[in-house]
């Protein structure tokens, strides 16, 4: 298929193609800021650079240090870069033209592949939302009694969106655990990871006119990878009465390579029936999708859990026709994320609320450590590959991040 | 003391000098888009011109469609400009080079003043919380057991914070309303305003590290009022477990004048006694202070509410000091606003749910008709003033907004 020496099993084969921000520490013409990449093998290509030889006016979208523009430009655009992309890398008369340009990934550094616009996370898995139900609100019913009605989420703050990789400063809050006189203040005693996978809108919308579901990929680029940190004991002392903010506000990480939706068409599946039928506006049509990302957690290189995402209960374009539905605007560089994927099974459960009950049941890790929460000094690395074409896999590589102390 | 011929008792005299951005519809040398300027009596200031004629270095961070490069300067800067303008516009002589840069404001179109980075949105007037309370969660106590703690908030969708004056569309929403069987999809049946101030950030803080109460002044720049419009039914089916999010994420309404910390001196006022004590974190020092606005809310020209924003628990410092307690860092265009402004008596409830009690004791207008929430048509207008220096008056100008049906 292509003129690439790639390794069996890459995890940036040619049907994947994932977009990525990187920049060259010094050496020849580097850029001084980050440009365009795409991951292929164990390189990353510099899009702009090829573009350019090749005169093509996709060239300055590519030389810029953020997607937003070129996920601005919408599909017709997308598939076209995708084509040429496909075509260079295939073809081999394009080899001479394109082979310089690939650049080893171990002498690049990734940047944060777009300017975050709004950033909201949403809570789609329902077994994760039965487990924490039955954590948070102990004798009610887990779900909440709008949960089966609608995708429910909230907005975090796009300015804590940082890139894999990025260490994670254990946050001092405010938490008032059972047994305690009233609130202390200090280091997160509860710190924990969240497996999610997020969305990245290209094309905005106008402000007061809804996105309906059919129209989902006129809008979304791609998937990336997301771990929304959370912090368990802040989180619980200030979300009643308005919700998640500084127990989820510290950091939230997102993998460097965004992987087109295009990319993860043979990993369509059907999401799992819904009862009652969602409202009219969220009736998806005659062949609703989600998508069949397996992901996998690895605290200080053990793995601890593998969730499906093929179990979300609401679908991607369920959840942007949600969003948009009282008109609120898409802009470019909307990032949002699924919650955390959690399956049926102990070893599917995507955060340790869930894996260790709150702590009350510690996990042992292969290493010999337990864990409650998150230690400072551990790190914890998602990763997630999906069915691609001709049993190919695509990858959507790793959202990985270290907790440190607060200096 | 100035030169300028203005009205007793204008809104915006030389003691206040609010930031916004303007554009000409057309005619002599008119920017293509907005630029900044101040308001000054009837007429808005080109500050870049006039800058650029006495060749100042500040000219070209005025000549820029939004208040950004400038809120990110700085407090020296901040202060600079301010002891500029005051002197262009005091001193005679230098009448001939400011007065042809003075546009009526009658002839400019104006903008939103910068570009709103994250927005979120506090809850901190007591009195609206236990009026909420009691209406939200009824035999439960009015105040949630962090509210006395800390000043409880959430973030909100930035990318739908609009100028004063768009159009607000009445959002479609999910409600399920006692008595009826399931949820229903359809227009807000309890649309409401909500009259709030809000702060900019100009200078951005490093992710990680907290902005102590002390380093208020040197991170936010000003003031501007702001109207958290809110779709009552929306929010109240979908406000369990994750906190607002569609109900409040359609239109937010700000004004277009960002009136300086340095304008509201003369209105600085003793926060109430704070029983708890606040921890650490949350001291504000020796003499804090919020401020003395007095917000004025009219529906179709009626004054329905005067909220007074003195009667606010928490410190716009103790505010942003809890934002950031966690690490989140702040950046230039961050926007938060206090939460609805409420005070002690009905005729100073700042939003329709508290003034009607949920619509259950609609409220009988000047104009002989009666509102439980706001009908389509409606325009609400809400205006603030503040004390200034020798008894003057300083105006945080309007933010207004009318309801319309979606298209």
């Amino acid at each position: 298929m292509t003129w690439l020496d790639l390794l069996p099993g890459t995890a940036f084969g040619v049907a994947n193609l994932p977009f990525g921000i990187f920049s060259r520490a010094g050496g020849r013409p580097a850029p001084p800021e980050g440009r365009a990449g795409v991951a292929i093998g164990d390189s990353v290509l510099d899009v702009a650079a090829v573009a350019d030889d090749l005169r093509l006016p996709l060239a300055q979208m590519f030389a810029e240090p953020v997607l937003n523009r070129f996920l601005a430009a919408g599909p017709a655009t997308w598939r076209e870069a995708r084509e040429r992309l496909t075509d260079w890398l295939t073809s081999p008369a394009h080899r001479a033209a394109v082979e310089p340009h690939l650049i080893p990934l171990n002498e690049v550094r990734l940047h944060l592949p777009f300017a975050v616009a709004d950033y909201v996370d949403f809570f789609v898995s329902r077994n994760h939302a039965e487990n924490v139900g039955r954590i948070f609100r102990p004798g009610q019913p887990p779900l909440s009694r709008n949960w089966l009605h609608m995708p429910v989420g909230y907005h975090g703050r796009a300015g804590s969106v940082v890139l894999s990789g990025t260490p994670v400063t254990r946050p001092d809050g405010q938490r008032w655990e059972p047994g305690e006189d009233g609130p202390t203040f200090g280091p997160s005693r509860r710190l924990d990871f969240e497996a999610e996978v997020g969305f990245v809108v290209g094309v905005p919308s106008r402000h007061g006119q809804p996105v309906p579901v059919a129209a989902f990929e006129e809008h979304v680029f791609g998937a990336c990878l997301v771990n929304d940190w959370s912090a368990r004991d802040i989180q619980a002392f200030e979300t009643v009465p308005l919700g998640p903010f500084l127990g989820k506000a510290f950091s939230t990480s997102v993998s460097p390579w965004v992987v087109p939706l295009d990319a993860l068409r043979a990993a369509r599946f059907a999401p799992p029936p819904r009862d009652p039928a969602p409202l009219p506006y969220l009736l998806d049509g005659a062949e609703p999708w989600g998508l069949d990302l397996h992901l996998t957690v690895r605290i200080n290189g053990c793995p601890v859990s593998e969730p499906p995402f093929a179990t979300m209960y609401w679908t991607p374009a369920q959840m942007l026709a949600h969003l948009t539905s009282g008109g609120a605007p898409l802009r470019t560089g909307d990032l949002y994320a699924s919650g955390t994927v959690s399956g049926t099974e102990r070893a599917q459960l995507g955060c340790l609320l869930e894996l260790t009950r709150n702590g009350t049941e510690p996990l042992d890790l292969p290493d010999g450590t337990r864990r409650a929460f998150l230690d400072d000094g551990d790190e914890v690395v998602i990763s997630a590959t999906a069915p691609g074409p001709d049993g190919e896999l695509i990858s959507l590589g790793e959202v990985r991040g270290r907790v440190i102390p607060r200096a």
